[in-house]
This record gives structure tokens, C-alpha cells and sequence, in this order.
């Protein structure tokens, strides 16, 4: 019955405005469709001892990391969150209080990325925590920027600092939803990607969409200061191109596109060149010497998605 | 990496029409948006266990389970179903080959039900199996049927017989979609639900929507031949007002609709009046001396909801 009274709180503390038009409590929500727009839909199911650990993370993190690794997915696709809908399955051993807290650091990071919590489930189970999160968006008509897209000569980008998110940027990242907008505002992008899995695994689903290759320069790859609390053995660099859950963009454009974005004094949007699209198949990382070697994922440590 | 496999598999049995822009494959699905019409959008985590127990039903009796659950909610409000999204966590001592027998019966299911899975997210963990389904459907604008309409008056109805679903029916029911829309089109319902945790349980959502009370009529409640197999000492009547997972639809209409519907020949509908709705609050049962009683809530067995 806790449950009960969990959810009646949680639907008193949405304020629902012209994305809802009919919220928690009936058989299903009810959410507005335009002429002009596409809805986005993506969703992430976030496992204790999986993407995250109760014993050591925060519920106040694990909320905000499962809204946050899906509006990343939106960004992805340069749209708008609109709504979410979260399903949860607390263990049996926690208390009311702790089932209240997890739902309050959810609303309160729904509030963050500001979207109403329209829809959900809640069960309890003799197992650990489990939270799916499913983000509405949308997207005006044909303007989602898709995986498929990317050109040879095309120029790769990313938007930030990239490995050592498991030292805690993998729970206070910002998904880049507006810097996504402004570039499909700004510019001809072709193609986009968050950065879920690391740089090289997630340029791959970019280059086995768009069936091209890829030449990735090891010296523009901006290693974040957080790969330097590291000490497995493993380079900065490959850090920096296969440690998982970034979150920053990694996109494709023209070389005139990506000249003409750069010369505007406006640009919102950190715009790092890291690599080249080619028509020849594969991943190649190019070194300071111009030698040429098969991009490894090698490196690859997503440490909290995979349960030991 | 079985898991990349097994998600390319289920992208490649999947055939999408006008109800999906782009499915399985980006960072999000795209569906289309029309003017006139609205979104429904319902989820349901089915747990090993809970909802479910793997060790005695087949992976295609949890499948089916799980996608129709969610199309029920669909159904409730007079709607139809256009995508799936489906989150699952493997238990890691499944082998793939039970693995790729579980996305098979998701994706014979969602066929059963004519619905394409348009996306979703796949992990494994060393726990049982969870199960997240979520619908997405449509319905013309403002033609949805909501809780929270009954009237004073109303009659409730109900679609079939209930009661011992935990024999076989909550795996092997129906839901009633095409009777929901035949219903809203062909008569003027002033609010309903579908039966999921019983009548009295679900009617009391009515009568709170609605602020409304009920007097239910104990010998116009349709007993299911199901309730027979029950050796447990509750009466047939209680199983039938508070078994769970009976998925047939509950309704409220005035008189003079129902009497219209109930006089169509063509009706496809099984409509069984069982009570009327009160200015009074509260929910009464009507025996067949006429004697009342508060509906007590006192038999509910709910079985497959708990996980002991």
C-alpha cells in the first residue's frame, strides 16, 4: 500500500503544462500529437551492480543518472524531452523512507532536465533495484539527426573531454541537449552519436549506419584531466577513445560546415575535430608520425556495465 | 556480444509501416505525429517471481504476458496500439540459445498482437529476469476514455466472466482492443478501465476518478468456470470480485446507451450489466435479498503479484 501512497505523492508534485495532457493515474498517459513534429523515444534499463552500486552511489545520482543517460540519447538526435516514464522495482528490504527518497531525487531530477514524469510502474521484488526510464521527445519534421548520415571528407567532432567518466563524471555529466540543437540549427550536421560506449565503439555505429570509414588523429583527442586519476596500466589516449559514459557528442559535418560554425563568435558548443570520414571501410588511428594503425578496443573498461 | 547479435536479429524480423519513422538502430526510434489525433503511452515491468515464475512458465507465455498486459491499458482507454519498446535483463546464467527463445516469443507476441517493436535496451545481470514493456498507442483526439467520467446513474458493465485467472487466463487472455473501439464508436462511455487487480479494486479507481459510489449486484456477477478449480475456501463471488488479471474491460454508460448497444444485433461486444454507479460514496454489494454490504476487498488473491 506504501506504493500506493508513493505514487499519489508522486503525481501531486507534477505540475503538468501543453506537453501532458493527461498525466499519472489513469490506464495510460495521454500526450499531445502536431502537425510538423515526430516524437523520440529511447529507453535505458539502469541495474544495481550493473550502471550502478547502492552500496556506494547515492540515490540522489542513481535518479539523476537514469533521466540523464536518456536525455543524452535524445540530444543524440538533436530533439526536445517532453516527458518520462519511469518503471521501478525497489528490493523488499528497503524501508518506505528509502522507496520515498528514490522517488524524490527521480522528480527532482526530472525537474533538472525539466520534464514532467507522465507515466511508470512500481513493484517490489526480493532482488536489487532496477529503474527503466523511457524519454518522450520531439522533433521538428525530418530534423532528427540520425546515425546513417555521415559523408567521406566529412570532418568528426566531438564536444568534450572524453575518458575517466568512472572517477564520477559518468553521474554529473550534462546531457548536451542544447548544444545539439544549436548545431542542427547552425549547421548541416549528417550525422550524430552520444557517447555511451567510448569514442571508438560508438563512431563504429556511425560508420556501419553511413557504410564509411573513419581516420581518427591521436593528437586532437581531448583527454579529459579525469583519465589521470587512472593508474590500470592503460594509456591516457586509449582511455580517452574506449572508456564508456561520457555523454558529449560525437558528429559528422562538411569541412565547410564545420569551418563556418568555428568563425561564429556565438557558438554555445565546444567543437573539437578529432578525426576524417573515409569512403574506405574501417577505423584507423593516425599518430604524430602519420603512421596508420586499426583503431583496438582494446582498452575498452566499462566498468560498471558489466556485473562481477 | 550475443547481445548485439540477438538485438540485430530482432531488428532484422521486424517490418515497419507508416506507424514507425525509424525503429531499432539510433539513439532513439521516431514515430509520426498527426494532427487530430493523440498519444497513449502505458508500461509495465513484469518480474520473475513476481508477475511470473520462469521455472514454471515458458518463455512464450512470459512474452505474450508481458506485451499483453500493456495492450489491455491500451484497450482501457479506447485506443490502439502502434509500437513496442521492450527493456529486458537476461539473468547471466541464461545461454544465449534461451536468450534468442525469449527475443523470439517477444517478437511472435508482438505479431499476435500486430504491434512492430520499435526499440528497446538489453542487459544481463546475476538476477532473475525483468521484463519492461511499454506501448505506445493512438487515439483520436479527446476520444479517449478516461477513469474519471462515470455519472450518477451509469451502469457498469463488464466484458466476461471473472474470477481463477491464475488458472491459465492471466497468460492466454485477450485483450480487448477491437471491443473498446467498437464500443466508443458505437455508443456514448462515460468511463472504464480494464480489470487487472480485480473489480472491486478497479471499479474503486472509477469511483475515485469519478467521485462517485457504486452498488454492485452480487447475482448479476458473471462467475468464470476458472473459480471452479479454487479449493481454498473463498466463496466463487469473492474470487470473481477480486481475483486479479481477468483483463476484461469494465464500463460505465447510461441506461439508455446501454439499452441501445444491447439491442444492436451486430454488437461483438459481451456486455454484462453488474451494477450502477451512486451519487452516494463508496462501493456497496446488493445481494439477492437486497441486503447491503460495503465491498470488502477481503478475498483479494492476487497471486502472481507477490512475490513470497
Amino acid at each position: 500500500m506504501v506504493e500506493f501512497e508513493l505514487i499519489e505523492e508522486l503525481k501531486s508534485l507534477q505540475k503538468y503544462d501543453s506537453r501532458v495532457n493527461l498525466g499519472i493515474g489513469d490506464d495510460c498517459a495521454i500526450l499531445p500529437q502536431r502537425a510538423g513534429f515526430e516524437t523520440l523515444v529511447t529507453t535505458d534499463l539502469l541495474l544495481d551492480g550493473v550502471h550502478f552500486r547502492t552500496e556506494v552511489h547515492s540515490l540522489k545520482m542513481i535518479a539523476r543518472k537514469s533521466l540523464a543517460v536518456n536525455v543524452s540519447d535524445i540530444a543524440a538526435m538533436a530533439g526536445t524531452p517532453t516527458a518520462a516514464f519511469i518503471s521501478l522495482v525497489f528490493p523488499k528490504i528497503w524501508n518506505a523512507q528509502r522507496a520515498r527518497q528514490l522517488f524524490q531525487e527521480l522528480v527532482h531530477a526530472a525537474q533538472e532536465f525539466q520534464i514532467p514524469i507522465a507515466g511508470g510502474d512500481t513493484n517490489t521484488w526480493s532482488n536489487p533495484l532496477a529503474v527503466n526510464v523511457l524519454i518522450y521527445g520531439e522533433v521538428e519534421q525530418g530534423q532528427a539527426i540520425l546515425r546513417s548520415g555521415a559523408q567521406p571528407g566529412d570532418r568528426i567532432c566531438v564536444s568534450g573531454p572524453l575518458g575517466g567518466s568512472i572517477f564520477g563524471r559518468q553521474f554529473t555529466f550534462t546531457p548536451r541537449i542544447s548544444e545539439a540543437k544549436w548545431l542542427r540549427k547552425n549547421a548541416r550536421v549528417t550525422s550524430m552519436i552520444d557517447l555511451s560506449d567510448g569514442l571508438i565503439s560508438d563512431l563504429g555505429h556511425i560508420l556501419e549506419e553511413s557504410s564509411v570509414g573513419a581516420e581518427i588523429f591521436a593528437e586532437k583527442i581531448p583527454i579529459s584531466e579525469d583519465v589521470g586519476q587512472s593508474v590500470d596500466g592503460i594509456s591516457p589516449l586509449d582511455h580517452a577513445l574506449s572508456d564508456g559514459e561520457d555523454f558529449e557528442l560525437l558528429w559528422t559535418m562538411s569541412p565547410a560546415e564545420l569551418e563556418k560554425v568555428l568563425n561564429l563568435q556565438s557558438c554555445p558548443v565546444n567543437i573539437i575535430p578529432v578525426g576524417i570520414i573515409t569512403e574506405t571501410l574501417g577505423c584507423l588511428l593516425v599518430d604524430e608520425q602519420g603512421h596508420k594503425s586499426p583503431c583496438s578496443l582494446q582498452g575498452f573498461v566499462h566498468k560498471f556495465h558489466e556485473d562481477s
